[in-house]
């Protein structure tokens, strides 16, 4: 069985020693409720809710949903701990004071969804698919329908979904068929079939919340015609009170590779009651508001893999015993060395590490601008929240797509370091595998998020983007003095102009053919990914240093950071190398060979 | 569902136009069996078998194995394929006349086996695993044991097993623990446990006999005190009828990630009546013997995986409509384009078939090493086996390790294409890649190939293996004129000769510092296999500008195989640098973080 351990050293590395988050805490509305008093204790008690409650039941779960007359059963236990979750307040965290939450920033909710979400992602989807509906709602809505709808989900005792991909469509939203007729008394009847409806049906809250994508009567075609409904499972009454059951149900619940505890859903909208929220056809417009801070929690599963796949390989690493060292036996008096000798079972757990530290390092960094943009928000600085948001919106694919791709061969490397009994599934090691494959591909594939980072964030936005965090990187390494960092500052600037100019080049040949861009996508994204998270591992190694030489903390700590951040740079940077080679490259092996020859086969 | 088509088109132009096996068959014994005619009709029977037989049972089979009773109870229709595969003679189709054999080239059913492997990897194990008890006995066994367990063997009546993993060793072989007891009738009595038996349990034939490895009273420690038993599940009497149960049983079958069609086997002896095959604690090198041919078979799996998933992907994206091409819309009357428009999809799948076909040129050429080093065999020229011998190992650890490595990154680029649905059991994708994870692990592990290939073949061998792939190499280099092929040869030529430095880095570095070896060894692997199947595309690419000058057979198929041939050297041979920069590296980022230094959770 793995046990999720939350690691609140490093947690806490990041938070105060390398983004001194009390400093900006202090800067943002609602932060001087955050003292380092209240911030241990919450992240202490997510710990332990994490460890004692959630982890336990990561490899039971896999036992997954049943789906019985209507209704799913989530796994035993799953509901004991969502009731738990809900009395200590956990969903309220960080919303607003005035609908009854406690105003936390963001950031310390996103410190809250790693460790729940690495003791076990598929409970934690249940309160994570809320959010979504608690944003949408808490933006767009009327206040009556926050009143309504927003308060009992942001207390937990209702949960939410999105429920926008139909069978025909995922990605391409456009062709959303589900209809929505406006009714006699100012709702709509909605009708339409919803698939991959994740938390669609389960049995840990009373009431549950759709957020549904359908198209008004006379509805342009595509994305222009596209409005965004609530549809509760049970009708609410005036007093907040439920009422009957609406004309919405699940048809039946997926089977599939991973993420068993977590129901996907057909839902089926039978002439169902909704509630237009925000005007009328402008739903997609309305869903992708803060479309960058709900990806930072879907990126928290590329972490969450390569963490708990590390936790789980670690210990295995350090007791099994096969074969001698190479370079002479370690313990001569036993039977054989352990597998921690050999340089390529330490490659491959290095390898988790650093993608979990290097990942977290990138999602904190934008759980600081997920605070300063709701800051900005509630402030009604629209500028400096288009700015924040433009941040993000350079940052979330990024964190979405390279990390949870790094995060699945992380969990792989996981298997491996076990050797045949990575297959077993006692291990509990290829169940994170498994549920690790889903995060490349919901929330927009791998594919969508480096169309979007290349072709929307870079070359329409004149890589702007890619200026801003340029200046950023040149402020450190220009501060940045120490010796013992010049190489890796080199290699950092050496890097940072080289991908200026591969940007370049991109824009060029992608001026003479659009193809380009998806030809460059994807290893552009991979690109991207290795050396913005290079950055993040020299500000590690940076702060480590001083903290070093300040002589408080943990120097072991901060040596084995330092350590980490040089494999970072020597065994893991120079695959960008590859993905640089590859991107540059012009369209035409992809698209020379004509549909119908890629395959001989009558 | 999957619907798998032998793509005998591709297998064809390998066999015929690249590496010419009707000259070939000529200069092996057997050889004038394998007609053009007689070719030609195997490979359409086991494909159609594969189709029709096989192929159906692929997704149904993912229901796993029934234990009860110590008896497994395979998926519904294994049976009744097995007794066809069995009546239709496909288990002895190159094994010796002599012994009711029909005596085809190894390489035949090297063809076979991959059709089989394709269209149902699971089922495909059954017979596979027969193949390493029957080698085992051909090559160590006495007359007798030939007579009483090969011929059965061959036929299919009975089939086999390797049991050599225990639950505290699997690599390291040396732990082994299971014994062997002499008895008054001469035979052994074998007593222990064996786990990760596949095949160790069902109910395919009529017998099952198990290959042990166990260790006589004071046999010395280590390798050097295994030897090496036959123990049949039931006897077997002087007339070769079955006589009472021996005391071998089942105690469990595995729950794992995927090939669950395949039954996965704790074995426990108890005293078992097991026969001694070859010498006293020579039991390691007996089982060797023949290993780099049996490993052929597992790497089967890489190209396996990449090629029904492709099979499986195609399909799906030429059928599946989903936003615009950005070069303009291909279908502007459709609601969409499909997913062939997108360059990023073509990339997966490109990838996908590039791995597959250039997979299967590398295990083909395998083959035809097999075939000459039978005919070594055969002819009792011990120097010239040795020599093929050789080659193959320098090839198998790139086979084995490499292919099944890219096999399974196939399989998720499968996945990938799908989208959401890439998850959903339904479709089969999620399952081509939970059953390639198992190809990464057995038989050897990665990393365990990779220091097979740069420790032992490579350094103890003083790079000779190297040298001999590098002369093969030149002369094609140096035969290949033409002005279409000069970018790829210089390519190719640059290649070899970084690689050349690179092996003189490497071993320098090693003499000082043996961890060396470790350290780079998984991206030397890789590396190697880039390069080396770089070769096979260049040959491949070559053989179809001769097939289009020569006007015979069909140009199209010829110019796809070009354009793929410039696809792998344009988008997936740069991923050779990353591997270079990274294995030239000092261990040093590896060994000098302190094991307690890995983890700082309490």
């Amino acid at each position: 069985m793995i046990q999720y351990k939350a690691p609140l050293k490093d947690i806490k590395f990041l938070m105060n020693d390398v983004y001194q988050f009390q400093q900006h805490y202090q800067q943002i509305p609602g932060g001087e409720e955050a003292t380092p008093d209240m911030v241990d204790m919450i992240l202490d008690a997510a710990a332990s809710f994490s460890e004692e409650v959630l982890s336990p039941l990561y490899q039971t779960g896999d036992k997954g949903c049943r789906f019985e007359g209507g209704e799913v059963q989530t796994p035993a236990g799953f509901k004991q701990a969502y009731q738990l979750y809900v009395e200590n307040g956990w969903q309220s965290m960080s919303t607003p004071v005035e609908y009854g939450g406690q105003g936390l920033p963001m950031s310390l909710s996103i410190a809250k969804s790693e460790m729940i979400g690495t003791a076990n992602w598929p409970w934690g989807m249940y309160p994570g698919l809320s959010l979504g509906a608690m944003n949408t709602i808490f933006l767009h809505g009327s206040e009556a329908q926050k009143q309504t709808f927003f308060i009992p989900l942001s207390q937990g005792r209702w949960s939410g979904t999105m429920c926008l991909t139909e069978a025909q469509c995922g990605t391409d939203l456009g062709q959303v068929k589900t209809k929505a007729e406006p009714t006699a008394d100012g709702a709509y009847a909605i009708t339409g079939q919803k698939i991959f409806i994740s938390s669609g049906e389960h049995d840990l809250a009373d009431n549950i919340i759709h957020i549904v994508l359908a198209r008004l009567p006379d509805a342009p075609e595509g994305t222009k015609g596209i409005s965004l409904f609530i549809v509760p499972k049970f009708n609410v009454n005036e007093d907040g009170s439920l009422g009957e059951r609406n004309l919405v149900s699940c048809g039946a619940i997926e089977e599939k590779m991973g993420i068993h505890g977590s129901s996907t859903c057909v839902m089926n909208f039978d002439g169902a009651k909704g509630f237009l929220i925000g005007p009328e056809n402008k739903g997609l417009m309305c869903m992708f508001t803060f479309m960058n801070t709900a990806r930072i929690g879907t990126s928290i599963q590329g972490l969450a893999s390569a963490e708990l796949s590390f936790q789980g390989a670690l210990p295995y690493a350090k007791e099994r015993r096969s074969m001698r060292s190479l370079s002479g036996s370690k313990d001569p008096d036993q039977v054989a060395d352990t597998l921690m000798v050999h340089p390529d079972v330490r490659r491959m757990l290095l390898t988790q590490k650093a993608i979990a530290e290097g990942g977290r390092a990138m999602i904190y960094h934008a759980a600081r601008l997920a605070d300063l943009m709701m800051a900005a928000h509630t402030r009604g600085d629209q500028s400096l929240y288009d700015q924040y948001d433009d941040e993000l919106g350079f940052l979330t694919p990024i964190l979405k797509a390279f990390l949870t791709e790094l995060g699945y061969e992380a969990a792989n490397h996981g298997v491996q370091v076990y050797g045949g009994h990575g297959f077993i599934k006692e291990w509990g090691m290829e169940q994170i595998v498994r549920d690790a494959q889903i995060s490349k591909l919901y929330e927009g594939t791998t594919g969508v998020q480096a169309l979007d980072l290349l072709g929307r964030k870079m070359l329409l936005g004149k890589f702007k983007a890619y200026d801003h965090f340029a200046q950023q990187v040149k402020a450190f390494t220009r501060r940045t003095k120490r010796p013992e960092m010049k190489k890796m500052i080199r290699k950092l600037k050496r890097n940072m102009l080289a991908w200026k100019l591969y940007n370049y080049r991109i824009a060029f040949k992608a001026s003479k053919n659009r193809d380009m861009v998806g030809a460059a996508s994807v290893d552009y994204l991979m690109y991207a990914g290795y050396i913005s998270m290079s950055y993040y591992w020299a500000m590690m190694a940076e702060t480590a240093y001083q903290k070093l030489e300040s002589g408080d903390g943990d120097a072991e700590f901060y040596t084995a950071k330092i350590q980490l951040a040089e494999f970072y740079y020597k065994r893991i940077l120079p695959r960008a190398k590859a993905h640089a080679s590859m991107m540059v490259r012009d369209p035409k092996s992809l698209m020379q060979i004509k549909e119908e020859h890629f395959s001989f086969l009558d």
